[in-house]
């Protein structure tokens, strides 16, 4: 394992979060291999975007893994008969946990981007997660981040020796406006990504979904408009 | 949740150790939930005995969840182009990390298994690592328990409340004589396991990987013929 390159796996959703990552670890030097999780989300197009991604950055590898969580069953991202919840308030947002988390979701993704990492030799991994707008997602916050790093130390190679594994997730502590405002300084065309629960087939996103407006009231503040396409 | 009826998900492989951790379960008066993998193992037996043994232990369910660790690589028990080991000794079988492991196999099926548990409300996940036989695979030793369990805390759910994800690793400190022993007294019929890394079209065992040689050792240290069956 070489120590000189920068080299590590990234979770890439499609989505506005993973893309900064990646604009953020390019723009550091890193050689970047995405993962993307085909896992029975009912929004088929971030697929499409996560691959579009991949080749904008001309990553060093892509891999799209199947792994249909959506069998368990558990949340709305998934189960066709669970509505994704709609034009939820400031206040209704803050509270508890939605019925869009999907159960064990990033732990699961991490493990394998884990495994990619082990099987690539590499011993570093890159997630978008962000606790301040997502924190009723426990599996974004920085408990989770602490014990997924201690987990990846433990149960792989690098509990024998060598580096240790390292976690990354630049946008933890970050605002949706400060998220936006970092990849649009690095040149990020966040028409690219796509962030919506709902969007149609043409890829129009929803606006109304708990995402969309995370993200719409973000670009907002900012006083820019997104550049992604909604259809209200 | 309920916490009045004991009830979990176990990891079964067919294999002689998870096996014996359902028969210890079950004698305990658990509800199991069996969770098994095809993961791109060369050993197709496998499935094929963990689901004759989830009818016999008749579990409350058995799902066997596709995750195609093959395609990254770096195990000689996915890729067709690694040879498995044959024959080592009992000097050679304590040393280092053999070609066997697969880069985070246990934090990949662990994390499913959570995955599992927390979609069906359950907080008990079990597995039959061993980390006396196997102690050259870090994702079977204790640590990778004690670091599980903390993450699966952290995570999920549970993290916000109610009671907190126990991992029940009976085996975790039992020689593999020790384990056989346990499951004879529960009246395991061994015949229904596999263990070999490398049985033929038949469901022969080879008699000489790894997993043969330490099954074996343990059954001629009780003397008792191993009721499986092997090509030489």
């Amino acid at each position: 394992m070489s120590n000189s390159v920068k080299e590590g796996v990234v979770l890439l959703s499609g989505g506005l979060d993973s893309a900064t990552v990646v604009a953020m670890a390019k723009a550091e030097g890193w050689r970047i291999h995405g993962l993307s999780f085909d896992y029975g989300q009912k929004q088929r197009i971030e697929l499409e975007r996560a691959s579009a991604l991949a080749k904008q950055f001309e990553l060093s590898s892509h891999c799209v893994f199947r792994v249909d969580l959506g069998q368990f069953g558990g949340s709305s991202l998934t189960d066709e008969a669970m509505d994704v919840p709609k034009g939820r308030s400031e206040e209704e947002l803050g509270q508890g946990i939605p019925s869009t988390y999907v159960p064990a979701r990033n732990t699961v993704f991490m493990s394998l981007a884990l495994a990619r990492a082990e099987s690539l030799g590499l011993r570093h991994l890159f997630i978008g997660i962000n606790a301040l707008d997502y924190s009723g997602y426990p599996d974004c916050r920085p408990a989770f981040v602490e014990a997924f790093t201690a987990l990846a130390n433990a149960a792989t190679r690098a509990a024998d020796g060598g580096p240790p594994y390292e976690v990354h997730a630049p946008l933890l502590h970050l605002t949706k406006a400060e998220i936006i405002a970092r990849g649009l300084e690095l040149g990020l065309d966040y028409g690219l990504t796509r962030s919506c629960y709902e969007s149609d087939e043409a890829g129009l996103a929803c606006g109304h979904c708990d995402a969309c407006i995370l993200r719409l009231r973000a670009f907002e503040s900012l006083g820019i408009e997104d550049p992604a396409p909604y259809r209200s």
